[in-house]
């Protein structure tokens, strides 16, 4: 167990499973005056819950888990590996299947290359058609945690999937497109042809193992 | 805005970013017997978060929203589709890139063709090797929200990594390995030859819209 210190650390709380648990461990944590960045509730059977949670500013980790044990839903708790360290920064690829399949396998196979230098890159895919459901989920990525690029592979997307795209480079996400029919393209930071070059450009983007400035490519075509 | 009722509904609540944020916000849905079934810090910029919440047993929405308003720290809220309703179930997959890729190229293509019948299946996938890393990883699964399925893909894995296999399994999730050295095959539900097969048969298996029962597989070679 990490002791003591502001570094970040994750942990899982196993509770009852009743209204009101998360507004007791976060009372604790709020006492602690630790940032809590990331809060999941992962599991819930026989009236038991998992809580899982990444912290920030915790001047005293010992108090911090003393003080949870003590609480009388909590039945025990462990430290774990933070997703950050595990799955790191995801890329989300959407769109017709085929497109997104041959998205992916240039994403995975460029993510693997610099996973084996120290880098965490994972790559998040769904199949997903029509322009609803599209700008729905295209939104939708500004509130996953740790995205980084989303990847637009299709043949034709625009109107309501455009407006999506404009909101969420305006909260820091890439956005790279296929060259396709519709809007989308115009809105996006790149256009790539190749749905393999794609995925592997993406992956270039967001790597820190990488030289490939996104600021330099900013509305190009390939 | 969904009225009222039990129906489950995802919130996106602005908040100042402070200490305590999620302890106030987790204090208004106590007082309404609220079960909080998914929660996540999104954004954290210029001293405001986005805390979002998917919630079920909500006797009196507008109430809710109401009092939600009304602390100090509420800078606006919206209602939000869920990711249930969008990114759906999840089936993960990890493992050494090439053979990963490959996975993902199957598994996208058939949730693709259930995708289009209503489902919601997404696929996500992390280039990973190791034996240390990659048990933790595997642990991590049974954390995320929504997985239903993790496909193994890679030629030798054994080990911690078999002992991580058969603790997820336990919690429910299945679990589909490439033919491959190791002890990994042994502890999986199904073993599949070819990457694009394993992806698509898991996807099969956790489609409603698909016949193919885990079940009647369980222990198979293909």
């Amino acid at each position: 167990m990490r002791p003591t210190g502001t570094i970040a650390f994750a942990l899982l709380v196993h509770t009852r499973d009743e209204p009101g648990v998360l507004h007791q461990l976060t009372e604790v944590m709020a006492e602690h005056r630790v940032n809590i960045t990331y809060v999941d509730i992962v599991e819930r059977h026989d009236g038991l819950s998992d809580v899982y949670f990444e912290l920030e500013a915790v001047a005293d980790a010992q108090a911090l888990m003393r003080d949870l044990r003590a609480l009388e839903i909590t039945r025990g708790i462990d430290e774990t590996p933070s997703f950050s360290r595990i799955f790191g920064k995801r890329i989300i690829v959407m769109g017709g299947g085929a497109q997104v399949g041959q998205v992916a396998v240039g994403a995975i196979s460029e993510a693997d290359r610099h996973n084996i230098r120290g880098e965490r890159i994972s790559v998040d895919t769904i199949p997903l058609v029509g322009e609803q459901d599209l700008a729905a989920a295209v939104r939708s990525v500004a509130r996953l945690p740790r995205v980084k690029a989303l990847v637009l592979a299709g043949s034709l997307m625009g109107g309501e999937i455009t407006e999506a795209v404009r909101e969420i480079r305006e909260k820091g996400i890439i956005v790279v497109s296929l060259n396709m029919a519709g809007s989308v393209p115009e809105a996006a930071d790149l256009v790539v042809s190749d749905p393999v070059q794609a995925g592997v450009m993406t992956v270039m983007a967001v790597a820190d193992t990488a030289k490939f400035d996104i600021s330099r490519q900013r509305g190009r075509r390939y």
